[in-house]
């Protein structure tokens, strides 16, 4: 039940082990983008509406936020700015405006909230971190195999287990078609429920396929090569018979071939049956299953169009998205093995305050997370307490015994174990605890 | 003159260098907070309008930007969420929220985007980043000088140069006017005007607070008082002359007790004629000036009401702000030394297109940045332009000629030496090169 403390519906609040699991899985994926010679790309949150609007269908303008505008304005009940919907539409405005003085080709990446009015639900939100790469200006598929190792790289570094690369094309799609004798007319609606060979029974397909206006000769024949045991060589040779097929088959293999020596051979695979919903898609098209997941974790190709109907200039490009809420739910709990402390530092007498204040400043040099105790008990046990509840792996106690024998005791929390060390020696001690030495 | 292509007006996009500077920064600052045992707390952009406006004035409210209703309510043109003006309400609210599953004190830091509807002028934008500290549920000083202590070390590890803390007290402020008999209903509008001793003349501020009401030889002794070469003491020995003087006093010794070992003695020094502008601050209160710089860099102070004010919890509290933009501006540019690649590979062919794809991985796993060429040309010096307008320190040259003789050509981009590298080699070789040796 929500309440008024709650964040708004569709929204969450990331508290400390989330947000560091969070920000430190950002770092890592920047990090392997930028070995990649991508380089990050910051636009805002909003966009004046008429960049967004017109750009995501009817459907998707919808989901728009707007904004409402202000000052005297406000009571028209206008909106003239709206919360970016995608990375995109901005990528676009951006090579818009600084065409020239960006690299060519223009590899870039962008980390960032993205916000949609759905409705929310179970791994849905209406604020989510998108994570986008993208390559503007060039159409070799060398850029379009970057790509893909570039998420690969990025899913082996988080320790993401068993995930798979399914790999296809579009002019493979469109020769397949062209193949069993689709026509033309009736080609984007068989896409959409071939698309559903993943949650629906083959003979559900074909019905659905065969209401869609295909003869149910055809239909059948489609939908059994797709799912036959050999589906990969029926239709590879299937696609020999149209030249965009071959093409396709061509596309295809020059990836797998560069693909070759950087994914491992089990986590990709020609997958002719696997179709990208969008339609914007040109070239080659992948996205990424994990293991025992429904769901795709991550996904791309090649958009050589989408730029300059977005506004932007008129470039070929390709690029890939992560969808990192779904894939931080495949790591380890983020909450295993969070702690906010190593060294908690008691404060035993406001008199000894600055010389206890001293050590935490002490133990941060070392290169220790470290805090003394803010509170208003004198008790040594509510002070441990409080050391253990913070995570801290060692306690300083520092009161009248210590001083008068100019020592520091230092309290393995784990153990229990103390162990007087000399205030002159205090500062290698702790660069010692701080080694693990 | 801003185009259909520019963000919208007073928010920024960051291209390569700025954002590779903005989030290296954003990192080193994590870093010491966690040190620090601060822990972070990410909230979304937007939160209910309710829990936002009537929190910070009715200039304030202005200045939020509200989103419309969305679906059927949307031609109402009313609002139901806006974008957070401040990280401070989230922080009431989460406090509030999750009171008691926060750990006690609640040290938390967030670093985010804010947005005000401001007129955007020089270094004044309608998005811009926060980044707060705050401890929550503690009264103790050292709670105060552990913020201080953190806002130091920030800057310090940032390399801000010539910085300086002021110090004061809303205790010593209010001991000060009652030392130099201002009547109390005037304390308030005494103090916005002692605020501009920085700006203006002596003779006008005291021309200011007669204007007020002030007696003109109270205003005289007090302005006096404060722009003296020995103003410190001075003030200080005025402020025995009252309880809240004296105690004021108190806190600011106890506080450059704490700091005494930790931050540099020149760079902290007492000043009773800060006034920090906003009236919620109860106890100690701070501002960081840079050389030869007019803007306060970082501020903060005690706030013990504010939390309980803005709908949370009744606890006390402290903490700062950094202004991270203007310390990012004092900071040596961005752009020196930005480059997206150490390695840049050719493709002189296409048959070579996985090799040279290849050795491009094999640079990456060295830790080097590295991409092959993604253009359309065959020519060697076309390509090494690429190279170089890339930054990249070395190229990797792999032709027919290398092909024969089983080497690739490593080519320093500075000195244009070449040298032939075997195959076999390759590995070691740019390992050799990422570590420098």
């Amino acid at each position: 039940m929500p309440t008024q403390f709650d964040p708004p519906s569709g929204t969450r609040d990331f508290l400390a082990a989330d947000s560091e699991a969070r920000e430190a899985a950002f770092a890592r994926i920047r990090a392997v983008f930028a070995r990649y010679g991508f380089e990050p790309l910051t636009t805002p949150a909003f966009e004046r509406l008429d960049v967004l609007m017109g750009k995501y269908g009817d459907e998707g303008d919808k989901l728009i936020f707007k904004i409402l505008r202000r000052g005297e304005h406000e009571g028209t009940g206008e909106a003239d700015l709206a919360l970016r919907y995608d990375l995109t539409v901005p990528l676009a405005r951006v090579a818009a405006a600084h065409g020239s003085q960006l690299p060519a080709p223009y590899k870039r990446y962008a980390i960032g909230p993205v916000w949609r009015a759905d409705r929310p639900g179970r791994g849905r939100y209406r604020e989510f971190i998108q994570c986008d790469l993208d390559t503007l200006g060039t159409s070799s598929v060398l850029a379009d195999a970057e790509v893909i190792c570039a998420v690969h790289d990025v899913l082996a570094d988080l320790g993401v287990d068993g995930f798979r690369f399914l790999l296809n094309s579009r002019r493979v799609l469109t020769g397949l078609l062209e193949a069993f004798g689709v026509p033309a007319g009736l080609g984007p609606g068989v896409l959409i429920t071939l698309d559903k060979l993943d949650k629906l029974p083959p003979a559900e397909v074909i019905t659905e396929l065969t209401g869609r206006g295909l003869p149910p000769e055809r239909a059948s024949s489609l939908v059994g090569a797709l799912t036959a045991a050999d589906a990969v060589e029926q239709i590879r040779a299937a696609l020999k018979r149209s030249d965009t097929g071959s093409a396709g088959l061509d596309e295809v293999d020059s990836l797998l071939s560069l693909l070759a020596g950087q994914v491992p051979a089990d986590r990709v695979a020609f997958t002719p049956r696997m179709v990208r919903g969008l339609s914007y898609y040109t070239g080659p098209i992948w996205e990424v299953t994990a293991r025992g997941g429904a769901w795709s974790i991550a996904s791309g190709g090649r958009y050589d169009q989408l730029i300059a109907q977005l506004g932007g200039p008129d470039v070929p490009a390709t690029g890939g998205s992560l969808g990192i809420d779904r894939i931080l739910l495949l790591l380890p709990p983020a909450d295993a093995g969070h702690s906010r402390l190593d060294v908690a530092v008691t404060i035993m007498d406001e008199r000894h305050a600055a010389r206890s204040f001293g050590f935490a400043a002490g133990a941060r040099a070392a290169g220790l997370r470290a805090s003394v105790y803010l509170g208003s008990s004198g008790k040594l046990g509510r002070q441990l307490k409080w050391a253990s509840a913070a995570g801290a792996r060692w306690a300083l106690i520092y009161g009248d015994a210590e001083e008068e024998a100019g020592t520091v005791t230092v309290r393995d929390m784990v153990s229990g174990e103390q162990t007087a060390v000399p205030l002159a020696g205090l500062a290698g001690y702790l660069a010692g605890l701080a080694t693990g030495s």
